[in-house]
């Protein structure tokens, strides 16, 4: 029993099939050992919802079946839920696991969690569930929902901060949401426009920036569409606003910009500035 | 169009028919419009959690078939949709109300939404998102999981809160999460025990505390469940720890304690204290 690898316990929203998670597993695989388990479709959307009233389930795999490049590390060890990614961290701390997880993952996810979707996302809601049982939780997200999108340039930094966070741990009640943007081939002008203008994701990211969640809106969240039989239904859309645009200290500002965005999180949701002015309310 | 009274959209997670928000109503209903959009059954632990792939519905009530005191203020309107707390709250925002409400009330729940039950809470969805749209916003819950429990006792606070936000509005990006204790009857030995032990919500809240969310723990999440064809499955359950039991300034520590609990909560889940040691990770 000594002498264990870490064990890395990794879900995500997008479900166990998704090409983010393979990737994920084949970037982390040889950093430990590997569990994920993860919903058996897509999640996105689902915070740190749980199922309350549904019974789960839980469906082994085998790694072949799952990973498009097969992982030759010695163990990976893949299961999928019918719940929410909050169940499938809850469910594998519970039913899978021989020992604490050394890290939960979260991710890749198919999209960005920046700004206020940090409180939507499911991939979040993976890591604060990580979090909240005190173990060392970070999310990985790319600014790219295309079930084909190109996960390779994170390599590098995936692997880095999952070590990072193996090495260092974090402190009780953080947890890190590591946002990447897109990157774009890059174009003639943006190779000869040389670092006085930002290029944002031209060939290669501007850099990396430890930043706080930037304040933002979601606008149009709702479209109505005419059924057929006469009533109206709505679809949940919308399109994000960042309230702050030109506050550089912020995760939706770093992305703009063509730099990764650390943000470190806390589940203390506690206003604490706001303790003081409340006071009068005890009388 | 002018002396408009303030408007107050109403949601929760136990459904539009619960007990406490037919009490909410009744409280509140002669300080301004009411509109209430409220899922159309219960949606316990759905957090901030929006429907990204169902079709949403409305459907109109006549106030008269859901109150069980018919309310007599002059403008109740309501509506439940089949989506999350936070999909009725962006419904009612985009599709029902006319005019921006003053203030978004989530509740009252059955059952408290204290500690880290703010995250799982869809309540709490239900004022977070009022919250992101800055809006003051403020849940009431009582920990008290009886479809028939009794929120009488809430109704000069509910009141006196509600009145508080309306007038004072909220610091942006800050909304108000206030769980109250269960009452028990009052007995021989409370009645005479006087005040030097607290006797925990004996007949009367023994007052109010302005408080921070405390750090707690669910434990023994997952029961395990034999179908009778032939395999297992799981229902999410269990218990909750107190992981700083004797801190005094938590909120549950308050409710423990008789003390109805006022926590400040944020939208800005940015661990701030966590920036500068992860400026390592930038070079």
């Amino acid at each position: 029993m000594e002498n264990k690898r870490p064990l890395i316990l990794i879900s995500n929203d997008d479900g166990y099939q998704a090409k983010g998670l393979n990737c994920l597993i084949d970037m982390v695989a040889h950093l430990g050992d590997i569990v994920v388990c993860a919903p058996d479709g897509p999640r996105s959307g689902l915070s740190c919802a749980f199922s309350a009233t549904t019974p789960l389930l839980l469906t082994h795999h085998s790694s072949v079946s799952v990973c498009r490049h097969p992982v030759t590390a010695p163990s990976v060890d893949i299961w999928s839920c019918n719940g929410t990614p909050t169940d499938c961290v809850k469910m594998a701390l519970s039913q899978i696991v021989d020992r604490k997880p050394a890290i939960v993952i979260g991710g890749i996810n198919h999209g960005d969690n920046a700004s206020v979707n940090s409180h939507y996302s499911g991939t979040m809601g993976v890591v604060m569930e990580g979090c909240m049982k005190y173990i060392p939780s970070v999310a990985f997200s790319l600014c790219d929902h295309d079930p084909d999108a190109d996960f390779e340039p994170l390599r590098p930094y995936v692997e880095r901060y999952t070590r990072y966070v193996l090495e260092h741990g974090q402190p009780k009640g953080v947890c890190l949401n590591i946002n990447f943007p897109k990157l774009e081939a890059p174009t003639a002008e943006s190779s000869l426009s040389g670092p006085s203008m930002p290029a944002p994701c031209a060939g290669q990211y501007n850099g990396v920036r430890v930043c706080r969640m930037a304040h933002g809106s979601w606008l149009n969240e709702v479209t109505t569409c005419h059924h057929p039989r006469g009533y109206d239904y709505y679809w949940m859309v919308g399109n994000y606003r960042n309230d702050e645009p030109e506050a550089e200290d912020t995760d939706r500002w770093a992305l703009d910009h063509g730099y990764v965005a650390i943000t470190p999180t806390t589940f203390d949701v506690t206003a604490y500035e706001a303790l003081q002015s409340l006071k009068t309310l005890e009388s």
